[in-house]
């Protein structure tokens, strides 16, 4: 196996550019503090007084503890970057609270303290006690490391352990894992802050048991609630919890979308501490499933409401398309993981697909609205439908709100894509004005990246180690880049792209300087055959963007608009647009509306075309102006 | 306003050609028989036993009535056309139950006189029982007619008067209206067939109590329930019933599909009685909107399942399109009544178009089999999905039934739509080859169509007076046909094309033959640019039938072939493919699939294309062969 790749840090790497740095800005200053505001007004924050009684309001719910783990943890990050005392304050107050109300025993979950004690551990599959008690671990550790204060730490590794009491295949114990994975995660990291084996056993150990036969978990508990598993409405193979077959033998991804990115996080974080290949290959197969068969061109996944999940291959609607913003997030996570496994750049073209188009998507440039689910199309009137789910506006939150508290932890956290490192190469993931600060072996090198990426392909590196030193410094070559140019000091080198990176090795001295040149024409992408919804029909992409028509700029109708194959364009920063984005502009045609002004439906072909110019923007920044229609895809004429 | 015209009903009329005749005895031998068996193994004759009881199996559904309704008027009808002595002892002994078993105040309904007889007209918005009464009706109205046994009549006439007592304005009385909108056509034809002014008076309470307000009765009704009423199901408006307002101030086609046609047919029924031109002008606006906005290339209507309906201005899914069997039959029915009031083809147009393609593919060619819904799309792994309505095979039978009993009756009285008649017009409304034989003013008049339609477009019509007279002959050019030429006895005339006919008048004498000769291409048709799903697509139409295209043809991802513009087609007369059917042939592309071996999901374009051979075949008789895709809207290539 390759060597593994570590991610450099937010907290070593530094933000200066005109993309994620304003984003950043506006989630500490704006969204982490609504994100408070909306946990406090809808209960989520009383709730862990345990003075909730049957007849007051906000009855504490069951996935509630998420919200808040999710909040704190972005809470986190932010105070490891700026400084804020009373925001600090309000958490302190908050993890008191936690450690009165713990249970003597470890447990710690508002809803089944107070609301339901009796039902504790009773419902695995529904109920989200672990995946509860995960998204507060991830909190934890992090509050633990921006702040190095304990407390919230112990009562997470207090409850961790009466989790690890509780399950297991020892006599007495319950041989469950949780409907909504996410503890496995979790674990790997409080194992790694408090170096407790046990954490990392009690994530293996779920991962392990998940989808075990004979009797399954799931079926068990049913019948000792009385109900009948075959009457579980996802399905009682369970797939839509990944648990119908054991994990080493999974090689489709199923069921809900979330779900199934954060165990295979979990698989990854495993794998990781305990060199076990057959996790790696279970997730090598996964991947492939999901990338060659799943995978929205905006890097959304799951396309269907129904099961907030994966349906059939090659099955991409664009107007009911789910995608969940926490979907795209999770992918970004998996593939994350996936890089540093592995090194190779296609989970990087992945990452940089998810982060740059349907995850950023989910937050409006405001920072104070949200998608939940991502559509590739917008058109008319279709708000008016019946039974449908188009999200055609951002919403100020969402009873069940987990998609803003995860695009907030994304967010303050975002600085850790960018870079890796391991004993002997620097990588450059994904390009943007910043500082990082690596660590290769002892050595300390410090990379200082000047471009306007993502507006233009030019990158220029300063790399400076604390002494001169060899070591490889590994360039990504994004898939959508046909042709680059490379020069160290002003020399020109053309080295060969393996698994996707460009390597430099050589001795480098401080202030030795890097220029890269990205090609980056606009890309009319093709869908799949397969993909019936996009046949004779392209999507615009720009370097990591994918672009989309918005009836702001182009009025509506935007399908009946046909795009010539030999278009060209022209592209223009602007700005004054949508907080500064390049646009693009050409020439398309549409049919004549006069043609059709009799109120005829269908009428022999062909109805004569007009010119029109056309401006496409960033998918990511769609949905900023007055509520219209959206397209993604566009109708090709050839 | 312009005289009425009447249909020549089918008793009158003899089809002897091979695309209806087939059907009709597939009808009469199979489909007939086979809606008798069902309705015995599912219970739906033994309910008129009255002797259900809480435990049994087959408990008495509230709609199961309309089911033996329908399944009655389909056998009177084939009884009037080929008598079955063993059918008819069937129908008395039924006939005879329902004598015992009904109510001494005239009630008649097996599931609230059984099963919860407390409920009794307790809720008219969703309980169906008038719509019952309504088909049992309609099926004693043509059980008289075909045999003139007036029992079954005497039984629906005192149910009719007993609903007359229970609801009026008049003290004492309810005012209400059902939430299944079918016994106001039903009471017309009841006093149509009995002379009782009382029963169309009914019929017109009905019409002009739906959707007053101040109170609403489903309002009323529903507190009277302990129901709130702002939280009925498809939304407190009730528009999803066409109550949303008095008749007359509607204008826009809303809510069940089925429902909303059995309304205007209705509405219609009672304008022709009593002249109301108000609301005449009320369906006219209806209509409008309806073929405007509302109406799918075959014929289909209501696009959606979540409420078997309507939904906004242009919508057309393809591949989750509803069009229910029944809303077509009972769009055929609306379109038959107002071609009468008006002697306008449009009417015609719209009824040929349900008639032939989204009312036939209801049944499979052997006639055993029934779509409930009929999409315009199936394609891969559709039917795998999750939540989706894609119907790629038909059924044998339904909980819900009412297509299948609906099919039957229509077919068994197809006849009737194709010619008409008044004082002082013959009409040729749709072209078989039949002879019929018809009633202008006291005058008997024989016409003997000789043609291959729907596969040709020529006609020889042999006209044949009683005695020599003055009369017109309007012949439908219908509005597919851009070219044609008529000649009468061997001499070409040019008349004018009002209002859809062709309308020659002259002394006829025995055996002037009119040769007609309708031009039939194959018509690329293209879909208003609001319509956008069909955006870049284009519909083979040759005649009145609409293609597509199916797997056992074409192969699989139908969705990548692209059609040329300028596609020249070949068409053949297949006479063992699918009963006997015309196939078109042209060459279109698709792109080569090697480009995409790779398992990549999107690349730039573009992917070369290879040109192949596409069969399409008549929509009506798509699914009879191995279930697989099948596409309607083909992409078009510019």
């Amino acid at each position: 196996m390759p060597p593994r790749l570590h991610a450099v840090p937010f907290t070593r790497v530094t933000l200066a550019d005109g993309f994620w740095r304003p984003r950043q800005e506006t989630n500490r200053t704006t969204t982490i503090p609504i994100g408070y505001e909306q946990c406090e007004k809808t209960g989520r924050l009383a709730a862990w007084k345990y003075d909730w009684k049957p007849g007051l309001p906000n009855q504490p719910h069951i996935f509630w503890d998420s919200d808040v783990g999710k909040w704190l943890e972005a809470a986190a990050y932010s105070l490891k970057t700026v400084p804020d005392a009373e925001l600090e304050g309000r958490i302190d107050a908050l993890v008191a609270l936690m450690e009165k109300g713990q249970a003597s025993d470890g447990y710690l979950n508002t809803h089944f303290q107070v609301v339901e004690p009796d039902k504790r551990w009773t419902n695995l599959r529904d109920s989200h006690e672990l995946y509860c008690a995960g998204h507060l671990t991830e909190g934890a550790v992090a509050y633990f490391e921006a702040t190095g204060k304990r407390a919230f730490l112990d009562v997470m590794g207090r409850y961790a352990d009466h989790i690890g009491r509780t399950f297991g295949c020892g006599p007495g114990q319950k041989r469950g894992y949780c409907g909504h994975e996410e503890i496995e995660l979790a674990l790997v990291k409080l194992f790694r802050a408090t170096g407790e084996k046990r954490h990392l056993d009690l994530a293996a150990y779920f991962i392990d048991e998940r989808g075990q036969a004979a009797p399954r978990y799931f079926d068990v508990e049913a019948r000792a609630r009385g109900e009948d598993p075959a009457r579980y409405w996802a399905g009682a193979s369970y797939a839509y919890l990944q648990a119908d077959k054991p994990v080493r033998q999974q090689d489709r991804v199923t069921g809900h979308a979330v779900r199934a990115m954060y165990l295979y996080c979990g698989m990854a974080d495993v794998a990781v501490e305990t060199g076990d290949a057959s996790l790696i290959a279970a997730l090598e197969k996964l991947w492939t499933h999901m990338s060659s068969k799943l995978l929205y061109v905006t890097g959304g996944i799951g396309s269907s409401r129904q099961n907030e999940g994966f349906t059939f291959d090659y099955d991409f609607p664009n107007e009911t398309a789910y995608c969940e913003t926490c979907a795209s997030i999770a992918l970004a996570f998996w593939a994350q993981r996936m890089l540093h496994l592995t090194g190779q750049g296609r989970f990087a073209d992945v990452l940089e697909r998810a982060l740059y188009n349907a995850t950023l998507s989910g937050v409006s440039l405001d920072g104070r609205k949200f998608f939940y689910a991502n559509p590739l199309a917008v058109l008319p009137d279709a708000s008016k439908g019946v039974g449908e789910n188009v999200a055609a506006e951002r919403q100020e939150w969402f009873g069940c709100s987990c998609c803003p508290t995860n695009i907030v932890r994304l967010l303050a956290s975002a600085g850790q894509y960018f870079y890796s490192e391991n004993d002997d190469t620097a990588f450059v993931h994904l390009y943007a004005q910043s500082d990082a600060d690596l660590r290769l072996g002892g050595r300390r090198v410090r990379l200082q990246q000047r471009t306007r990426f993502p507006w233009a392909g030019k990158v220029a590196l300063r790399v400076s180690p604390e002494t001169p030193a060899e070591f490889a410094l590994a360039l990504r070559i994004p898939g959508w880049c046909g042709r680059f140019i490379l020069s160290v000091n002003g020399k020109r080198l053309k080295p060969a792209v393996v698994d996707g990176y460009a390597r430099i090795t050589r001795t480098w001295r401080a202030g030795d300087t890097v220029r890269l040149e990205l090609n980056m024409p606009v890309l009319q992408m093709e869908a799949h055959p397969n993909i019936r919804m996009n046949c004779g029909r392209v999507a615009l992409q720009r370097g990591p963007l994918v672009y989309c028509l918005e009836e702001a700029d182009n009025g509506t109708e935007l399908n009946d608009l046909a795009l010539p194959r030999r278009a060209r364009f022209t592209t223009r920063f602007e700005k004054d647009l949508l907080g500064g984005v390049t646009a693009l502009y050409t020439r398309a045609t549409r049919r004549r509306p006069e043609a059709w002004a009799d109120g005829t439906l269908y009428r022999p072909a062909p109805t004569p075309r007009r010119t029109v110019r056309i401006k496409a923007v960033p998918y990511c920044v769609w949905g900023n102006r007055s509520p219209g229609e959206m397209l993604v895809w566009l109708p090709r004429q050839d």
